[in-house]
C-alpha cells in the first residue's frame, strides 16, 4: 500500500508555544486527541505502534503521523493496519513544532478521528523542546538502551505525561536497572505514568493501550 | 575520581565549515589524531571506548572528551581508565560544532597526545550536520535498534569513515539482518569502512582497534 509523503516546510510562528496552544485548543473542540510519541532511534515506536492500534482500532478512530528525515518505512508498515497514515519528511529537521504538525494534519484530514499517533523524529534532545499541540505526550525507552537516560537528557523525561519502558523481554540480557531508571524518572517528573512493556511478546501492553483509551475518553468529554 | 565538567558556550563562528578546517589543520602539525564517535543515545558508545583505549593505550597517548546534555557518568567511567579525560556540557545543544570542539581540547589539554576521543552527543541527526574538525568520523550502531536506520538518517551514514555495528552478541535475539545494513550503509557511502563487533563479549574488538591505530599512525606521519 502506497503512503503519501509530504515534505514539510519550516514553520513561519515565531511564538512556537502560543501556536501549540491554539492548535491544542482546534483539536478539543473537534474532540480529537494527539499523543506525541518520541523516543531515540531504534526504540521500536513502530512496533508499539502497531500493538497499540490493534488494542484500539475497534473502539477508537486512528490515525497516524509518521515523521522522519527521509523513507516511509514506518508508515507502510502502519498503513497495513487500515489506519489512515501519512509520512511528513522533514527536511533534515531534528524536531517538529506546532506548525509542521499543523501542516502534517492537514495532510491526513482528522474529519472523524479521535486519536492522532504523531511519531516524532528519533532524537532525544531537540523534539523536548517544542511544543507540538499535543494533547499528551509519551516517551519510549529500550532496555538496550541503558538505565542512565534520564541523567544524560532530563529534559525528555522532564516533559513527557507517559514513560513507556519498552523491550522488557531481554532486560535479562542486558545490564538494566529497572528500579534505578524509575527512580531517575520520578526525580525529575513525579507525575510521570510509567509503563514496563514489551511491544514483541505483547506482555503487558495493554497497560498502556488501557491508559491511552482512558486519557482520549477524558479528554473528548472534559 | 571526580571529573572536571566544562559547560561550554556557542560557538561565534559564522563559518563552522572554516573553523573545522583550521582545527584540524592545527591538530595535525601537532601530531593528534581527532576521532569524532557519533551514536544514537544508548548505542554503547563509552563501553566501545573502555574497549578501545584497553586496547590501544599502551600504544598511543590517549584522551577523552565526553560531551552530553548533562551528566558525567560517562567521564567518570573513561576516567578509570587512567586517560585524561573532560566531560562537556552543551548547554541543551544537540551536537557539537568545531569551535565547542576547540572548548574541549583547550579544557582537556592535547600537548604529548596521539588520539583524542570524542564522544558526541547521542543523537542521529544534527552532529552529523556538523564538522568538527575531527581527522575521521565514526559511526556506531547497535543491532538492538534495527537495520534500517540508513534509510531514516541517511546523512550521518553519508559522513562517517567508520560504521562500527555493535552488540552483535544479541544479534540472534533481534529481528536484525547484517547485510542489508550493510548493502544499505554502501549505498549510501561506498568508501564506508565496516566492522561488526561486541564491545561486551570483546568480539572482533580487534578488528576495529587495529584500524584505528593504523589511521592514527597515517594520520602522523602523513
Amino acid at each position: 500500500m502506497a503512503v503519501k509523503i509530504f515534505e514539510i516546510k519550516k514553520s513561519v510562528y515565531e511564538n512556537n508555544d502560543r501556536e501549540a496552544e491554539i492548535l491544542r485548543g482546534e483539536l478539543k473542540s473537534k474532540g480529537v486527541f494527539l499523543l506525541n510519541v518520541m523516543s531515540a532511534p531504534g526504540s521500536g515506536k513502530t512496533t508499539l505502534l502497531l500493538r497499540t492500534i490493534e488494542a484500539l482500532k475497534e473502539q477508537l478512530n486512528i490515525g497516524v503521523i509518521e515523521a522522519d528525515i527521509d523513507s516511509a518505512v514506518d508508515a507502510e508498515k502502519v498503513a497495513k493496519t487500515g489506519v489512515r497514515t501519512v509520512q511528513l519528511h522533514t527536511g533534515g529537521m531534528c524536531h517538529l513544532d506546532a506548525g509542521m504538525v499543523r501542516q502534517g494534519l492537514d495532510n491526513l484530514g482528522i474529519d472523524g478521528l479521535d486519536l492522532v499517533i504523531l511519531e516524532n523524529v528519533g532524537n532525544l534532545v531537540c523534539p523536548a523542546e517544542f511544543d507540538t499541540g499535543a494533547s499528551k505526550q509519551m516517551m519510549l525507552l529500550s532496555v538496550p538502551e541503558g538505565d542512565d537516560k534520564p541523567l544524560k537528557y532530563p529534559l525528555m523525561f522532564s516533559e513527557v505525561d507517559a514513560l513507556v519502558v519498552s523491550k522488557i523481554d531481554c532486560q535479562d540480557y542486558f545490564d538494566f536497572d529497572a528500579d534505578a531508571l524509575k527512580d531517575r524518572a520520578k526525580k525529575l517528573n513525579s507525575a510521570v505514568e510509567i509503563f514496563e512493556l514489551s511491544a514483541k511478546t505483547g506482555q503487558n501492553v495493554a497497560q498502556w493501550t488501557d491508559w491511552l483509551h482512558r486519557e482520549v475518553m477524558n479528554w473528548k468529554e472534559a
